[in-house]
């Protein structure tokens, strides 16, 4: 499990007074980089190695909204760990412990060369499941 | 349904060469908001009598990445309407005709003073039932 | 001179009911990118040959905020051109004619092999010398 | 003076593989924004005294891009303090040291119920011209 704060700015916010519901998915991605930093791998390391990370598939779910200058935590668990992909999910939290909006996140190995799935590299599929 | 068509920019991409992919979520609203306005309904007007439309849940699909410079359509279907909420299947097809990113997208009609769920005006409702 | 009109979506703006600011760059690009097209010049296509247009100085002045749904209409000029380099000089104009937002913009043309500036190709030279 | 430490993810990154030019302008407010709250003023109470701050001119030289997944400084100081409007220089700065960035941006306070420009607070001024 991890987690990472994030203070909402002007630019995440739109006109209807709240964050624009797209940029909970900047907010998911962060954590995830984060994340995957804390654990030892960069991704502009791994990119230099034609290795990315697809989002496949998301789910997201609005309770309610998180607004102008709020700090939130974004909380990240591995519900699914396979060997090309894994699956996140996530909660984006406000001050109160409240959960206003949850993320899941399929994400794929990607190799950019010959532009398919790939297998996650060992070292990472390790760490990940020491912390899953 | 509906039918627009969106020309992927800069603004729209990332290092990894395709569309960012919180950006789909912009695109999938974009065509929305046409839709609501090509069948009269103008979302500013609807801000000034404190109704807005929130997205409380959405899933996205990625079968292929969009790139750069390309001409997308997006293609949006009423797929449920209910009293004051309404699912909206889209998808986001490049100029092969092939469906690159599938969004499906539940709207709740809010009111923004009392901030809860309210009906969806039946001026809209009966025009959307048309054209279900 | 060229002419873009462009839709204000709720992506653009913020909690102050007003465009975000820096959001006035993104409907500049996409006025130079579609007067480069409607020249003949499509930007995936130089990117392929490793030539991009970097904005090395920009500068903008607001007057007047644009709002959600507003219908806008950019124009461009070009002001300076020279071998490896030119300025746009931008207006952001509401429906009745004001000008909200004027855009500078100093574009450098690169070679991202050597990472270095470069000469504008002579075709796109002579286009932009004949419609300045 | 202040400095603000920021992370490059790839929501700021583009097809070019550098930070695409309008998001140096979201650095910058954030790094504004953050230097206000050292200073003791949130920008959202000051929202629900209607006070507002508006950018009115800004002025972007690029010197060298920055790239995904630096870890970038702001530095910000006011370079002009007047009862309406404060001027503020800001340096965004790569791990070496580097100037990447430099932005000017002049900003404006204004009353959101009037719609026009307003004194500074003084308890803002106090702190600004302690801080200049």
């Amino acid at each position: 499990m991890h987690t990472l704060n994030i203070r909402v700015y002007y630019e995440d916010t739109d006109a209807g007074g709240v964050v624009y519901y797209a940029n909970y998915l900047k907010f998911a991605e962060r954590a995830r980089t984060e994340w995957l930093r804390e654990l030892g791998f960069e991704q502009d390391i791994l990119l230099e190695q034609n290795i990315a990370f697809v989002v496949k598939h998301v789910e997201m779910h609005n309770n309610a909204p998180a607004r102008f200058n709020q700090m939130l935590s974004i909380t990240s668990h591995i519900v699914e760990l396979k060997g090309a992909s894994m699956t996140f999910k996530q909660d984006i939290i406000n001050a109160l412990g409240k959960v206003l909006v949850t993320v899941q996140a399929k994400i794929a190995c990607v190799d950019l060369v010959a532009m398919r799935p790939r297998r996650i590299p060992e070292a990472m599929l390790g760490e990940f499941s020491r912390v899953i």
